[in-house]
């Protein structure tokens, strides 16, 4: 049997595609080279050779491997195996990819062939990848649709990025609530096949309301005079199309499904959720929220042109250097106080560091349990007091500790005091927003990650700064 | 029909629970505060009452959802919950808990009534929750196993707790390559119920190698008298039970798959990879890595004890500790200087935070690449010189506008001179760092995102001090 380790095969097949580009490159500087307008017609055909091995290399591949490949290559090799895709899997490859790195195969490629590309798309995959298309292909491509198709395309891009109606398939298969299994095996005779992850056949009425599902498994086992609807279950898990796909992510791992109904507010059948789709929003969730913490705003290709990579960077950066302007202006209120002790400047930063720290702690623990749903309004309070009072417990311990550090490196006791009870107040305040700051974005209706990060580091530098320079005023100079 | 939408149902059945709880409170004090020795039977009542209404509650809900309740409740609410659980879903509301609180629900319950949970434990289960269990539970619990029950448990904890082998099931449903579809209708009838999550039957030979497999779509609709081989696929996707379990999640997501069968070096059928299992690793990866990042070595349970939750959070802080004193003793360096021109004081933190922040965002990007297997090792000089040349760009555009701040503050040219040297030098340095700190903990097989948040605030503080200060000692006093 062909069984085989797909991460082993996916490697080989990237070491395969990475020597073949590599020869390209030295095939393609070797023309360049050449002064003769005549180039060498050896070096002509081995340069032909080694694309069409590369085309032969990909035919073979899934157009989801290929998909990965391209996204790790940088922008010139990628449009090298991009121009190489055989057309018949060019679509499902282009569907694959990630968004950045979709942007860039637009980029680069000539409007027709884009045409050619989107015009082998089902209306559902065109609906999927259209945000990213330029005006013009997207509307010439709208136009040459059936009005079948068109309809099916308007229904999938009328729902926000965010929902479960962008995500769902409208394929299913379903069979009459008037039927018997035997009725049913009939008309499932009939498809060519099921569309992938169908676990269930949903029974519907005559007004298409989904009346409630039977379990292949179910279905297999049970003699063809039965029923349908002796077979079908009722209590079944459905979505509505406008509902958060994120909130999905839950539903799914709770309850273990593989496909759920989509059914409309009159409890019509309009889609089917899978759990593919599923776990790519998980996965995008999870991935943006790492470079959203990070501050960057947006997904990145990592071979995007220098230029592009650079600007998706100033927007945090811009408000990075504003909070650290301030920060820097609370310093600037005290440079009295330092330039009679400059011992201050070099421990301010130890409690400003140890507040973001501590901070940063809470927060994580905080955003993890908003996004698995596990915070009650009314647990929060009890919440707030408990990391308050961590944050008391921890203060004294590293406060202590960091004091006594203070006293021994610079032997002024005044200062080693001063220093724990700045740690010991900014650990509280880091607890307070760090506990504060992302039920409030989650309450606004905002991503509680997205800026959090900044919004917390900057209190706690602001804040460890004023308490340690504060304290030092009043107590030592 | 009874279709519900989940989230609604579950967050009724917590204000449910919670509304019980409150009123168990209320009663309880009650209780508490009775001088007289005989307590009031009316409240009594009440008492019981209310309890048993708890008990009706939770019969009506899935084990998950009773574990999702579980987790959002502070802990003697749990524990109050935790007794009313039906002695028949106990098991598996345990075996669904996140393990910081099945570690809590463990620790408040009395050794026998912890055994009877366990009793209800199929060995695989059993096996899963063993390694949070005390150890003479687990060995008496051990010992009450059948022969064939303790072969399961042993072949489940034999393997690591990150592989494929410790998240698989070993339910499949498996038939003779010798056998018709007729024969393989017999023999799934005899099932009670197919295990959850099986969209294929694994074909077997008598050696118990697998062959093949059948969607069950394609069974569904084939005449009996064909055989097995004949609807047979040989492309499958395999794993071994050695594999990583991180390592499946990409692969499910790529060929979109609902199951797969996981075979030994032999090709002999030892398991089953579910997607909900591949979900769950997604899920804990992701939050485990955001906790991680945070400095969070392991996951808390939201209500843990005040004293566990404290010493949760040590290690990083320690670690931290150490890192700001380091950087506090490279200001200590030029405390002659400062003392001179305090202003330098007040600016100094801008430069590291600047440099903090851009290295933040390479590496974000380093790691999530990691992450989706997408740096290949012959790119990663393409990587940091793109990086590199961004920390130029952005730290001359970004220098600029923070010297010329530092002048129209301070009125002073040449503070500001010093002020884009230092900023344009540690953005550099920071993309470096960004680059390669994530890469060489790879390289040494660790996770790229363990610690390396702090190690690069580190280098980014220390070298954004340092440079700042030193060209001004060089160009300023």
């Amino acid at each position: 049997m062909a069984t085989h380790r797909p991460e082993d095969r996916l490697h080989q097949s990237f070491a395969d595609i990475a020597r073949l580009l590599e020869r390209h490159r030295v095939l393609e500087s070797l023309a360049h080279q050449q002064d003769s307008p005549r180039r060498d017609l050896v070096e002509q055909l081995q340069h032909r050779q080694n694309v069409a091995e590369l085309g032969k290399r990909l035919r073979v591949m899934h157009a989801a491997d290929i998909a990965h490949v391209l996204e790790g290559l940088p922008l010139d090799d990628r449009m090298t195996v991009w121009r190489e895709v055989a057309a018949e899997s060019a679509g499902d490859v282009f569907v694959e990819v990630s968004e950045a790195v979709r942007g860039s195969l637009i980029e680069g490629m000539e409007q027709a062939a884009l045409g050619e590309v989107l015009t082998r798309l089902d209306p559902e995959d065109l609906a999927y990848v259209s945000a990213a298309l330029p005006d013009e292909v997207r509307a010439r491509v709208e136009q040459r649709l059936e009005q079948s198709e068109r309809t099916i395309f308007e229904d999938s891009i009328r729902f926000p990025r965010s929902s479960v109606g962008y995500v769902m398939t409208r394929e299913w298969v379903e069979v009459s609530d008037q039927h018997s299994v035997g009725d049913a095996l009939v008309s499932l005779r009939r498809l060519d096949a099921m569309p992938p992850q169908t676990d269930h056949l949903y029974v519907v009425d005559v007004r298409h309301v989904l009346r409630g599902v039977v379990p292949l498994p179910v279905l297999l086992v049970s003699e063809p005079a039965v029923r349908i609807t002796d077979l079908m279950r009722e209590d079944v898990v459905t979505f509505s199309p406008t509902d958060e796909a994120k909130s999905a992510v839950g539903v799914f791992e709770r309850y273990d499904l593989v496909s759920a109904p989509v059914i409309d507010n009159r409890g019509k059948l309009v889609g089917r959720l899978t759990v593919d789709a599923v776990l790519d929003v998980l996965r995008d969730e999870s991935s943006l929220q790492a470079l959203r913490s990070a501050g960057l705003s947006e997904d990145e290709d990592l071979f995007a042109s220098l230029w592009d990579s650079a600007r998706n960077r100033w927007p945090w950066l811009a408000i990075n250097l504003v909070t650290a302007f301030i920060a820097s202006r609370v310093i600037g209120q005290f440079e009295s106080v330092i330039q009679q002790l400059a011992a201050l400047a070099a421990l301010m930063p130890i409690v400003a560091s140890i507040g973001g720290n501590t901070g940063n702690q809470t927060m994580a623990l905080v955003i993890r349990s908003l996004a698995t749903d596990q915070i009650q309004p009314d647990r929060s309070r009890r919440l707030l007091t408990k990391e308050l009072s961590i944050g008391i417990l921890n203060g004294s311990v590293w406060g202590l500790i960091v004091g006594g550090f203070a006293v021994i490196i610079y032997g002024q006791i005044g200062l080693g005091l001063v220093m724990t009870g700045a740690v010991v107040l900014n650990l509280v305040i880091a607890a307070a927003v760090g506990v504060l700051i992302p039920l409030g974005l989650h309450a606004a209706g905002r991503d509680p990650a997205h800026g959090a990060s900044v919004l917390l580091t900057f209190v706690t530098d602001g804040m460890g700064f004023f308490l340690f320079l504060g304290l030092a005023r009043v107590f030592l100079v």
